[in-house]
Protein backbone atom coordinates (compact mmCIF):
# COMPACT_ATOMS: atom_id res chain seq x y z
CA UNK A 1 0.00 0.00 0.00
CA UNK A 2 1.27 3.41 -1.05
CA UNK A 3 -1.42 5.87 0.82
CA UNK A 4 -0.19 8.75 1.89
CA UNK A 5 -1.34 9.66 5.27
CA UNK A 6 -1.20 12.94 7.76
CA UNK A 7 -1.91 13.34 11.66
CA UNK A 8 -2.12 16.95 12.96
CA UNK A 9 -1.61 16.32 16.68
CA UNK A 10 -3.48 19.45 18.47
CA UNK A 11 -3.35 17.78 21.78
CA UNK A 12 -1.49 17.20 24.22
CA UNK A 13 -3.12 15.29 26.14
CA UNK A 14 -0.77 12.04 26.53
CA UNK A 15 -4.14 9.47 25.56
CA UNK A 16 -4.60 11.76 22.21
CA UNK A 17 -0.67 11.72 21.64
CA UNK A 18 -1.09 8.04 22.56
CA UNK A 19 -3.56 7.11 19.61
CA UNK A 20 -1.69 9.51 17.53
CA UNK A 21 1.36 7.66 17.65
CA UNK A 22 -0.16 4.23 17.75
CA UNK A 23 -2.24 5.06 14.16
CA UNK A 24 1.15 6.79 12.65
CA UNK A 25 3.15 3.39 13.59
CA UNK A 26 0.22 1.18 12.15
CA UNK A 27 0.18 3.01 9.14
CA UNK A 28 3.83 3.12 8.10
CA UNK A 29 3.73 -0.36 8.99
CA UNK A 30 1.62 -0.86 6.40
CA UNK A 31 3.70 1.12 3.74
CA UNK A 32 2.13 4.17 4.17
CA UNK A 33 4.11 7.50 4.10
CA UNK A 34 2.58 9.00 7.19
CA UNK A 35 3.68 12.65 8.36
CA UNK A 36 2.67 13.97 11.78
CA UNK A 37 2.03 17.96 12.34
CA UNK A 38 2.48 19.14 15.85
CA UNK A 39 0.62 22.25 16.52
CA UNK A 40 -0.56 24.30 19.51
CA UNK A 41 -0.19 22.11 22.73
CA UNK A 42 0.43 19.31 20.39
CA UNK A 43 4.05 20.89 20.52
CA UNK A 44 4.55 19.69 24.21
CA UNK A 45 4.89 16.33 23.26
CA UNK A 46 7.91 17.52 21.12
CA UNK A 47 9.63 18.82 23.67
CA UNK A 48 12.95 18.03 25.47
CA UNK A 49 12.90 17.82 29.38
CA UNK A 50 15.95 20.27 29.88
CA UNK A 51 16.92 23.37 28.02
CA UNK A 52 18.18 26.37 28.58
CA UNK A 53 17.10 28.94 26.17
CA UNK A 54 18.01 32.77 26.74
CA UNK A 55 16.74 35.90 25.26
CA UNK A 56 12.84 34.77 25.88
CA UNK A 57 10.46 37.18 27.30
CA UNK A 58 9.57 36.51 30.62
CA UNK A 59 6.00 35.84 29.87
CA UNK A 60 6.91 33.01 27.41
CA UNK A 61 8.97 31.59 30.05
CA UNK A 62 6.24 31.51 31.99
CA UNK A 63 3.85 30.29 30.04
CA UNK A 64 6.93 27.67 28.74
CA UNK A 65 7.15 26.61 32.80
CA UNK A 66 3.38 26.00 32.60
CA UNK A 67 3.52 23.39 29.69
CA UNK A 68 4.24 20.10 30.30
CA UNK A 69 7.92 19.21 28.44
CA UNK A 70 7.95 15.89 26.85
CA UNK A 71 5.99 12.62 27.04
CA UNK A 72 6.86 11.83 30.35
CA UNK A 73 4.87 14.57 31.43
CA UNK A 74 1.69 15.19 29.79
CA UNK A 75 -1.67 14.42 31.37
CA UNK A 76 -4.70 12.77 30.32
CA UNK A 77 -7.48 14.34 28.53
CA UNK A 78 -9.99 13.41 30.90
CA UNK A 79 -9.89 11.79 34.47
CA UNK A 80 -6.43 13.80 34.67
CA UNK A 81 -6.89 13.82 38.63
CA UNK A 82 -4.14 15.87 39.00
CA UNK A 83 -2.15 13.44 37.41
CA UNK A 84 -3.28 10.20 38.96
CA UNK A 85 -5.41 9.02 36.18
CA UNK A 86 -2.23 9.27 33.99
CA UNK A 87 -0.42 7.36 36.86
CA UNK A 88 -3.00 4.56 36.38
CA UNK A 89 -2.91 4.33 32.16
CA UNK A 90 0.62 4.07 32.74
CA UNK A 91 0.57 1.45 35.09
CA UNK A 92 -1.89 -0.46 33.24
CA UNK A 93 -0.09 0.09 30.20
CA UNK A 94 2.85 -1.68 31.57
CA UNK A 95 0.97 -4.39 32.91
CA UNK A 96 -0.17 -5.23 29.49
CA UNK A 97 2.93 -4.58 27.90
CA UNK A 98 2.14 -1.77 25.86
CA UNK A 99 4.54 0.85 24.49
CA UNK A 100 5.00 3.87 26.27
CA UNK A 101 4.52 7.14 24.61
CA UNK A 102 8.05 7.42 24.88
CA UNK A 103 8.91 4.25 22.82
CA UNK A 104 6.33 5.03 20.49
CA UNK A 105 7.93 8.16 19.29
CA UNK A 106 10.55 6.18 19.09
CA UNK A 107 9.25 3.47 17.11
CA UNK A 108 8.03 6.28 14.46
CA UNK A 109 10.95 7.86 14.06
CA UNK A 110 12.84 4.53 12.98
CA UNK A 111 9.95 3.69 11.09
CA UNK A 112 10.77 6.88 9.12
CA UNK A 113 7.60 8.91 9.99
CA UNK A 114 8.09 12.33 9.73
CA UNK A 115 7.59 14.67 12.61
CA UNK A 116 6.74 18.58 11.38
CA UNK A 117 6.78 20.62 14.60
CA UNK A 118 4.19 24.21 13.31
CA UNK A 119 6.07 27.07 13.01
CA UNK A 120 3.47 29.32 13.67
CA UNK A 121 2.39 28.04 16.53
CA UNK A 122 5.97 27.74 17.87
CA UNK A 123 6.03 31.40 17.55
CA UNK A 124 3.38 32.15 19.42
CA UNK A 125 3.57 29.54 22.35
CA UNK A 126 7.47 31.27 22.56
CA UNK A 127 9.47 27.66 21.79
CA UNK A 128 11.96 27.89 19.66
CA UNK A 129 13.70 24.54 17.54
CA UNK A 130 16.42 24.14 20.39
CA UNK A 131 13.81 23.24 22.58
CA UNK A 132 12.18 20.43 20.49
CA UNK A 133 13.58 16.56 20.06
CA UNK A 134 16.13 16.90 17.03
CA UNK A 135 15.98 15.49 14.10
CA UNK A 136 12.40 17.18 13.21
CA UNK A 137 11.00 19.48 10.55
CA UNK A 138 9.56 22.80 11.08
CA UNK A 139 6.72 23.93 8.86
CA UNK A 140 3.22 25.92 8.17
CA UNK A 141 -0.01 25.21 7.54
CA UNK A 142 0.81 25.34 3.52
CA UNK A 143 3.66 22.34 4.12
CA UNK A 144 0.63 20.68 6.00
CA UNK A 145 -1.88 21.44 2.90
CA UNK A 146 0.62 20.11 0.24
CA UNK A 147 0.77 16.59 2.27
CA UNK A 148 -2.87 16.75 3.12
CA UNK A 149 -3.95 16.92 -0.77
CA UNK A 150 -1.92 13.92 -1.67
CA UNK A 151 -2.73 11.97 1.37
CA UNK A 152 -5.90 9.09 1.20
CA UNK A 153 -5.74 9.81 5.06
CA UNK A 154 -5.98 12.59 7.23
CA UNK A 155 -7.04 13.06 11.06
CA UNK A 156 -7.46 15.94 13.63
CA UNK A 157 -6.53 14.85 16.51
CA UNK B 1 -23.41 6.70 -2.83
CA UNK B 2 -21.17 3.36 -2.35
CA UNK B 3 -18.50 5.51 -0.45
CA UNK B 4 -17.30 4.25 2.85
CA UNK B 5 -16.95 6.42 5.92
CA UNK B 6 -14.94 5.50 8.80
CA UNK B 7 -15.69 7.20 12.62
CA UNK B 8 -12.62 7.17 15.62
CA UNK B 9 -14.85 7.93 18.67
CA UNK B 10 -12.32 8.57 21.05
CA UNK B 11 -14.35 10.43 22.85
CA UNK B 12 -16.83 9.55 25.46
CA UNK B 13 -18.51 12.80 25.89
CA UNK B 14 -22.32 12.65 25.37
CA UNK B 15 -21.92 15.95 23.01
CA UNK B 16 -19.34 14.01 21.08
CA UNK B 17 -21.14 10.74 20.41
CA UNK B 18 -24.06 12.51 19.29
CA UNK B 19 -22.28 14.01 16.84
CA UNK B 20 -20.70 10.59 16.13
CA UNK B 21 -23.90 8.83 15.55
CA UNK B 22 -25.56 12.04 13.88
CA UNK B 23 -22.86 11.64 11.19
CA UNK B 24 -22.50 7.75 11.24
CA UNK B 25 -26.90 7.58 10.87
CA UNK B 26 -26.92 10.11 7.66
CA UNK B 27 -23.95 8.46 6.30
CA UNK B 28 -25.63 5.17 6.44
CA UNK B 29 -29.28 6.62 5.45
CA UNK B 30 -27.56 8.04 2.17
CA UNK B 31 -25.84 4.42 1.84
CA UNK B 32 -22.38 4.78 2.69
CA UNK B 33 -21.48 1.57 4.25
CA UNK B 34 -19.96 2.81 7.56
CA UNK B 35 -17.82 1.43 10.81
CA UNK B 36 -17.18 3.62 13.79
CA UNK B 37 -14.35 2.49 16.18
CA UNK B 38 -14.51 2.88 19.59
CA UNK B 39 -11.38 3.61 21.54
CA UNK B 40 -10.07 5.09 24.74
CA UNK B 41 -12.69 6.87 26.48
CA UNK B 42 -15.07 6.07 23.56
CA UNK B 43 -15.64 2.61 24.46
CA UNK B 44 -18.08 3.73 27.82
CA UNK B 45 -20.63 4.73 24.82
CA UNK B 46 -21.02 0.72 24.27
CA UNK B 47 -20.61 -0.19 28.43
CA UNK B 48 -23.65 -1.92 29.78
CA UNK B 49 -24.80 -0.84 32.70
CA UNK B 50 -24.93 -3.72 35.19
CA UNK B 51 -22.19 -6.26 34.80
CA UNK B 52 -20.44 -7.96 37.17
CA UNK B 53 -16.82 -9.36 36.28
CA UNK B 54 -14.84 -11.72 37.73
CA UNK B 55 -11.26 -12.24 38.03
CA UNK B 56 -10.56 -7.82 37.59
CA UNK B 57 -7.39 -6.52 39.19
CA UNK B 58 -8.73 -3.78 41.73
CA UNK B 59 -7.07 -1.09 40.03
CA UNK B 60 -9.10 -2.25 36.86
CA UNK B 61 -12.22 -2.41 39.23
CA UNK B 62 -11.95 1.43 40.25
CA UNK B 63 -11.02 2.86 37.03
CA UNK B 64 -13.91 0.85 35.43
CA UNK B 65 -16.41 2.43 38.47
CA UNK B 66 -14.67 6.23 37.94
CA UNK B 67 -15.80 5.69 34.23
CA UNK B 68 -19.68 6.13 32.98
CA UNK B 69 -21.40 3.09 31.57
CA UNK B 70 -23.51 3.69 29.15
CA UNK B 71 -25.23 6.65 26.78
CA UNK B 72 -27.07 7.56 30.22
CA UNK B 73 -24.62 8.53 32.01
CA UNK B 74 -22.56 10.08 29.82
CA UNK B 75 -21.37 14.05 30.76
CA UNK B 76 -20.65 17.29 28.05
CA UNK B 77 -17.46 17.73 26.82
CA UNK B 78 -18.09 22.04 27.99
CA UNK B 79 -20.05 23.17 30.64
CA UNK B 80 -21.06 19.51 32.09
CA UNK B 81 -21.23 21.89 35.76
CA UNK B 82 -21.22 18.52 37.36
CA UNK B 83 -24.17 16.97 34.97
CA UNK B 84 -26.34 19.53 35.32
CA UNK B 85 -25.00 21.03 31.38
CA UNK B 86 -25.94 16.93 30.40
CA UNK B 87 -29.17 17.76 31.90
CA UNK B 88 -29.83 21.01 30.26
CA UNK B 89 -29.17 19.31 27.11
CA UNK B 90 -31.03 16.48 27.68
CA UNK B 91 -34.25 18.51 28.27
CA UNK B 92 -33.60 20.50 24.95
CA UNK B 93 -32.97 17.33 22.93
CA UNK B 94 -36.61 15.98 24.22
CA UNK B 95 -38.13 19.26 23.97
CA UNK B 96 -37.08 19.24 20.33
CA UNK B 97 -37.98 16.12 19.40
CA UNK B 98 -33.91 15.08 19.13
CA UNK B 99 -33.44 11.31 19.54
CA UNK B 100 -31.64 10.65 22.55
CA UNK B 101 -27.79 8.86 21.82
CA UNK B 102 -29.52 5.68 22.86
CA UNK B 103 -31.73 6.17 19.90
CA UNK B 104 -28.86 7.05 17.85
CA UNK B 105 -27.60 3.87 18.28
CA UNK B 106 -30.30 1.38 18.01
CA UNK B 107 -30.99 3.59 14.67
CA UNK B 108 -27.49 2.97 14.04
CA UNK B 109 -27.39 -0.97 14.86
CA UNK B 110 -30.97 -1.21 12.73
CA UNK B 111 -29.08 0.21 9.77
CA UNK B 112 -26.19 -1.59 9.45
CA UNK B 113 -22.98 0.48 10.83
CA UNK B 114 -20.33 -1.79 12.13
CA UNK B 115 -19.38 -0.69 15.78
CA UNK B 116 -15.93 -1.98 16.54
CA UNK B 117 -14.56 -1.97 19.99
CA UNK B 118 -10.32 -1.16 20.22
CA UNK B 119 -9.02 -4.50 21.46
CA UNK B 120 -6.08 -2.49 22.58
CA UNK B 121 -7.55 0.17 24.62
CA UNK B 122 -10.06 -2.67 25.91
CA UNK B 123 -6.67 -4.76 27.32
CA UNK B 124 -5.34 -0.98 29.04
CA UNK B 125 -8.74 0.60 30.23
CA UNK B 126 -9.50 -3.30 32.06
CA UNK B 127 -12.92 -3.87 29.97
CA UNK B 128 -13.73 -7.34 28.61
CA UNK B 129 -15.77 -8.13 25.98
CA UNK B 130 -19.04 -9.13 28.26
CA UNK B 131 -18.86 -5.28 29.97
CA UNK B 132 -20.05 -4.01 26.42
CA UNK B 133 -23.22 -4.03 24.10
CA UNK B 134 -23.95 -7.30 22.44
CA UNK B 135 -23.48 -7.96 18.62
CA UNK B 136 -20.50 -5.52 18.50
CA UNK B 137 -17.10 -6.18 16.99
CA UNK B 138 -13.51 -6.56 17.75
CA UNK B 139 -10.35 -5.25 16.26
CA UNK B 140 -7.03 -3.15 16.22
CA UNK B 141 -5.66 -0.25 14.67
CA UNK B 142 -4.86 -2.68 11.39
CA UNK B 143 -8.54 -3.61 11.13
CA UNK B 144 -9.42 0.08 10.98
CA UNK B 145 -6.23 0.79 8.92
CA UNK B 146 -7.73 -1.38 6.50
CA UNK B 147 -11.15 0.52 6.28
CA UNK B 148 -10.11 3.81 6.78
CA UNK B 149 -7.15 3.81 3.14
CA UNK B 150 -11.05 2.09 1.46
CA UNK B 151 -12.85 4.75 3.05
CA UNK B 152 -13.78 8.29 1.24
CA UNK B 153 -14.90 10.35 4.76
CA UNK B 154 -12.84 9.26 8.08
CA UNK B 155 -13.01 11.13 10.98
CA UNK B 156 -11.61 11.15 14.28
CA UNK B 157 -14.17 12.83 17.11
CA UNK C 1 -5.53 22.96 -6.93
CA UNK C 2 -9.19 22.12 -7.33
CA UNK C 3 -9.79 19.75 -4.11
CA UNK C 4 -12.51 20.80 -1.94
CA UNK C 5 -12.13 20.65 2.02
CA UNK C 6 -14.87 20.47 4.30
CA UNK C 7 -14.39 21.86 8.26
CA UNK C 8 -16.22 20.40 11.00
CA UNK C 9 -16.20 23.13 13.72
CA UNK C 10 -17.83 21.44 16.79
CA UNK C 11 -15.20 23.01 19.35
CA UNK C 12 -15.95 26.86 20.41
CA UNK C 13 -12.77 27.37 22.08
CA UNK C 14 -10.10 29.83 20.76
CA UNK C 15 -7.61 27.80 20.31
CA UNK C 16 -9.08 25.30 17.68
CA UNK C 17 -11.42 28.07 16.55
CA UNK C 18 -8.19 29.46 15.30
CA UNK C 19 -6.50 25.94 14.09
CA UNK C 20 -9.76 25.73 12.16
CA UNK C 21 -10.05 29.08 10.17
CA UNK C 22 -6.17 29.02 9.80
CA UNK C 23 -6.24 25.58 8.05
CA UNK C 24 -9.35 26.69 6.14
CA UNK C 25 -7.81 30.13 4.94
CA UNK C 26 -4.09 28.31 3.84
CA UNK C 27 -6.76 25.76 1.95
CA UNK C 28 -8.46 28.61 0.21
CA UNK C 29 -5.51 30.13 -1.07
CA UNK C 30 -4.41 27.28 -2.32
CA UNK C 31 -7.40 27.67 -4.64
CA UNK C 32 -9.56 24.75 -2.28
CA UNK C 33 -13.32 25.63 -2.65
CA UNK C 34 -13.56 25.22 1.26
CA UNK C 35 -16.68 24.57 3.94
CA UNK C 36 -16.57 24.98 7.24
CA UNK C 37 -19.95 23.61 9.23
CA UNK C 38 -20.09 24.52 12.65
CA UNK C 39 -22.14 22.68 14.74
CA UNK C 40 -22.79 22.52 19.27
CA UNK C 41 -20.34 24.80 20.88
CA UNK C 42 -18.41 25.73 17.40
CA UNK C 43 -22.06 27.81 16.98
CA UNK C 44 -20.44 30.06 19.85
CA UNK C 45 -17.78 31.48 17.26
CA UNK C 46 -20.70 32.80 15.02
CA UNK C 47 -22.69 34.41 17.55
CA UNK C 48 -23.11 38.37 17.84
CA UNK C 49 -22.24 39.83 20.64
CA UNK C 50 -25.52 41.80 21.40
CA UNK C 51 -28.97 40.59 19.87
CA UNK C 52 -32.16 40.50 21.83
CA UNK C 53 -33.96 37.59 20.93
CA UNK C 54 -37.41 37.38 22.25
CA UNK C 55 -39.58 34.34 22.12
CA UNK C 56 -37.37 32.24 24.01
CA UNK C 57 -37.84 29.44 26.89
CA UNK C 58 -36.08 30.80 29.84
CA UNK C 59 -33.74 27.61 30.22
CA UNK C 60 -32.82 28.49 26.01
CA UNK C 61 -31.68 32.13 27.64
CA UNK C 62 -29.83 30.88 30.77
CA UNK C 63 -28.02 28.03 28.29
CA UNK C 64 -27.54 31.09 26.12
CA UNK C 65 -25.99 33.62 28.46
CA UNK C 66 -23.35 30.83 30.20
CA UNK C 67 -21.95 30.24 26.73
CA UNK C 68 -19.64 33.05 24.93
CA UNK C 69 -20.84 35.22 22.26
CA UNK C 70 -18.39 35.61 19.64
CA UNK C 71 -14.02 35.12 18.98
CA UNK C 72 -13.51 37.72 22.03
CA UNK C 73 -15.43 35.97 24.35
CA UNK C 74 -14.02 32.29 23.57
CA UNK C 75 -11.47 30.71 26.15
CA UNK C 76 -8.95 28.22 25.14
CA UNK C 77 -9.66 24.36 25.57
CA UNK C 78 -6.41 23.97 27.76
CA UNK C 79 -4.44 26.45 30.48
CA UNK C 80 -7.66 28.34 30.16
CA UNK C 81 -7.25 29.51 34.10
CA UNK C 82 -10.45 31.60 34.30
CA UNK C 83 -9.57 33.18 30.99
CA UNK C 84 -6.30 34.05 31.52
CA UNK C 85 -4.51 31.41 29.78
CA UNK C 86 -6.76 33.09 26.88
CA UNK C 87 -5.21 36.61 27.75
CA UNK C 88 -1.72 35.01 27.33
CA UNK C 89 -2.46 33.43 24.09
CA UNK C 90 -3.74 36.96 22.64
CA UNK C 91 -0.84 39.03 23.66
CA UNK C 92 1.96 36.14 22.13
CA UNK C 93 -0.02 36.37 19.11
CA UNK C 94 -0.07 40.25 19.18
CA UNK C 95 3.67 40.37 19.94
CA UNK C 96 4.24 37.73 16.74
CA UNK C 97 1.76 39.75 14.45
CA UNK C 98 -0.29 37.27 14.39
CA UNK C 99 -3.94 37.88 13.57
CA UNK C 100 -6.83 37.20 15.66
CA UNK C 101 -9.65 35.23 15.26
CA UNK C 102 -11.58 38.08 13.99
CA UNK C 103 -9.62 38.74 11.62
CA UNK C 104 -9.29 35.32 10.43
CA UNK C 105 -13.16 35.32 10.41
CA UNK C 106 -13.49 38.21 8.14
CA UNK C 107 -10.04 36.96 6.20
CA UNK C 108 -12.39 33.72 5.28
CA UNK C 109 -15.25 35.45 4.18
CA UNK C 110 -12.96 37.69 1.74
CA UNK C 111 -11.61 34.66 0.40
CA UNK C 112 -15.22 33.08 -0.01
CA UNK C 113 -14.85 30.18 2.32
CA UNK C 114 -18.58 29.06 2.75
CA UNK C 115 -19.69 29.22 6.78
CA UNK C 116 -22.78 26.86 7.12
CA UNK C 117 -24.70 26.56 11.03
CA UNK C 118 -25.90 23.43 11.50
CA UNK C 119 -29.52 23.70 12.34
CA UNK C 120 -29.95 20.51 14.32
CA UNK C 121 -27.36 22.01 16.75
CA UNK C 122 -29.30 25.74 16.70
CA UNK C 123 -32.26 24.11 17.77
CA UNK C 124 -31.12 21.85 20.59
CA UNK C 125 -28.91 24.78 22.42
CA UNK C 126 -31.91 27.73 21.35
CA UNK C 127 -29.69 29.49 18.78
CA UNK C 128 -31.94 31.75 16.35
CA UNK C 129 -30.44 33.09 13.15
CA UNK C 130 -30.75 36.47 13.92
CA UNK C 131 -27.87 35.35 16.71
CA UNK C 132 -25.27 34.29 14.26
CA UNK C 133 -23.50 36.66 12.21
CA UNK C 134 -24.90 37.94 8.92
CA UNK C 135 -23.90 36.05 5.46
CA UNK C 136 -23.40 32.59 6.68
CA UNK C 137 -25.64 29.65 5.31
CA UNK C 138 -27.92 27.41 7.34
CA UNK C 139 -27.53 23.17 7.10
CA UNK C 140 -28.13 19.68 8.68
CA UNK C 141 -26.16 16.72 8.55
CA UNK C 142 -26.76 15.75 4.63
CA UNK C 143 -25.78 18.92 3.49
CA UNK C 144 -22.51 18.44 5.29
CA UNK C 145 -22.53 14.54 3.83
CA UNK C 146 -23.12 16.22 0.43
CA UNK C 147 -19.86 18.16 0.70
CA UNK C 148 -17.68 15.75 2.58
CA UNK C 149 -17.85 12.68 -0.52
CA UNK C 150 -16.81 15.35 -2.75
CA UNK C 151 -13.88 16.55 -0.70
CA UNK C 152 -10.35 15.35 -0.55
CA UNK C 153 -9.37 16.86 3.38
CA UNK C 154 -12.46 16.55 5.37
CA UNK C 155 -11.36 17.48 9.03
CA UNK C 156 -13.45 17.26 12.25
CA UNK C 157 -12.13 19.91 15.02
Amino acid sequence: MADKTTIIVFSGDLDKAMASFIIANGAAAMGSEVTMFFTFWGLNILRKENVKVRKKHWMEKLFGAMMPKGPEKLGLSKMNMGGLGGKMMKWAMRRKNVSTLAQLIEMAREQGVKLVACTMSMDVLGIQPEELIDGIDFGGVAAYLGEAYDAKLNLFI
